[in-house]
């Protein structure tokens, strides 16, 4: 966070604060984004119990952060930004902007949206952090309609930046370019999908790498352990710091063109090859399962994400200098 | 390089160095492996400009390993244990092992495995470095053939460690585990690719996600920079300490199987999304290869490979404690 940053969030948000409605793992994430970068935040959940657990989750989450150089202040004085209310109304009183983060159901976004609708002023843009459902879906036809898109996260966002912003066909251009620089402002890497396909770009990578991966188990062509080696001391090494296309831009003399045409004809062979008309079934899931648990019980998962999460800690401390 | 695998090399070899046969980037890359490991290694190419250029070329990249901290010895040391050779017999006198690296094609790695047959002792194994053309076009009916198998590395082999194994229906148990063997002394990763696909594991992986990635750039959803801040920003972050398989163990409460019932239906639906029924055309390359040379200049690709090349240094120091 640096001066320019704490300028451009005042500047964004007027002094008001951010709103965030569902105070689950993906809203109590973006609650540590917003108060992080400065910003005052009011938590809601339909849910008490969830409300009442978000505020501990918070603080474990700051001390994990200050644990490796990721906090420039005292998870006190984070949390000390962050506030818990009993209704949507208080919640969203004042300000700038609200971050959506509850389940994933048109049957409980579309009416959240209604209750919005009503309860908004017309300056407040509205994220969504939804990664399955586009805005089109229950965004559209109200009076709120152009100032609210897509804001997907990475889970935890406080750690991984890309955000994905997907506007709905009724999404006002200042509005992506609000959330944009509001994006930017907190920290974030924003991706701008320019059309509401199923599971946008990032799922959409892992989704056919994942489909990949277990069409070659099913094949008895490697293990799950070998194919993730593939990728933990192989592909990953490249991907952690250069995306695909710069990947393959550096690695033909004649940089992307080349390598296309040199390797394009084995790609559509390989993507070829296969059919994608079921899920996986439960002969194969049960394979893969078995596999994993061989290398990990069911026990060890709780743990084992706690290491995930300290992982990704030095990874952004390494990034971004501690 | 600790001294357990010190022993294990010394055993498994006795005492004898191995050959490189083709002295390209690659074959360069696997002398770096086996010389930093202690082996004496004998270099041929058909072409002696190429054999001209290697010893250079090696002691370069000795030197930035040195600079990362990388190497346990004196770049000058290392490159002691190598010699070119003026002959293939020569290459692959007294030696336990081949690593052949020469140009993918099968009317010049048939020829090559014919006067390896020719020349070889009964318990010389041959490892190829070819990553497109499985050890069946090329390897078999020979007196040598159960001693013959792929070996296929990441370049650059002595930074990415892993290597994929790719017997061919001749090869010989015993030889697969000597190569595994092998490959683990000298600090690389092992993966078993047990049946002879197309591209193997690691760049099927790749493939099906590159052809994913250029789908959506034609379809407008999203810019090549876009896509590659979802790879370097995002799943580039987990995938460069989990592979894919322990990512979604762990991105479950009730790991990979409840993973794969919740999303599988969505991943199914996105692979199927696609057709794969051409190479991409000129019109997608010549987008693609605008809207990269708008970001890296053809002239810079160049610095751009030895910045790429530093930063994999500095992981790998990372990784191995420098």
């Amino acid at each position: 966070m640096n001066d320019g940053q704490q300028e451009d969030i005042q500047a964004l948000t007027r002094g008001r604060p951010v709103a965030i409605v569902g105070a689950g793992l993906v809203g109590a994430g973006w609650a540590v984004v917003y108060a992080r970068a400065g910003l005052q935040v009011q938590v809601f959940d339909a849910n008490p119990e969830i409300t009442a657990r978000v505020l501990p989750l918070i603080q474990g989450q700051l001390e994990g952060l200050q644990r490796h150089g990721l906090l420039r202040e005292a998870p006190a004085d984070v949390l000390a930004r962050i506030r818990t209310v009993g209704t949507l109304a208080e919640a969203v009183q004042g300000v700038a902007y609200v971050q959506e983060s509850v389940l994933e159901r048109i049957d409980v976004k579309r009416p959240l949206m209604l209750e919005l609708d009503a309860l908004l002023g017309p300056d407040v843009v509205v994220g969504s952090s939804t990664s399955g459902i586009p805005g089109s879906a229950f965004a559209l036809g109200l009076s709120i309609s152009p100032r609210v898109l897509i804001v997907h996260p990475v889970n935890p966002p406080y750690l991984v930046p890309v955000v994905e912003l997907v506007p709905s066909p009724e999404t006002a251009p200042a509005t992506v370019a609000f959330a944009d620089a509001l994006m930017q402002a907190v920290g974030q890497t924003v991706v701008h999908v320019k059309k509401e396909v199923e599971g946008f770009v990032l799922n959409r990578l892992q989704a056919v790498l994942l489909r990949e991966a277990w069409a070659l188990v099913q094949e008895g062509v490697a293990s799950c352990e070998d194919i993730d080696k593939t990728v933990r001391d192989g592909l990953g090494w490249r991907w952690s710091f250069m995306g695909p296309f710069e990947t393959i831009d550096l690695n033909a003399p004649g940089g992307v063109a080349d390598y296309a045409v040199r390797l394009g004809p084995l790609y559509q062979r390989v993507a070829a090859s296969r059919e994608h008309e079921a899920p996986w079934d439960a002969a194969l899931i049960g394979e893969v399962e078995s596999q994993r648990r061989l290398l990990l019980s069911e026990a060890e998962l709780e743990a084992r994400r706690a290491w995930r999460d300290e992982r990704l800690m030095a990874l952004a401390a390494a990034r971004h200098g501690g």
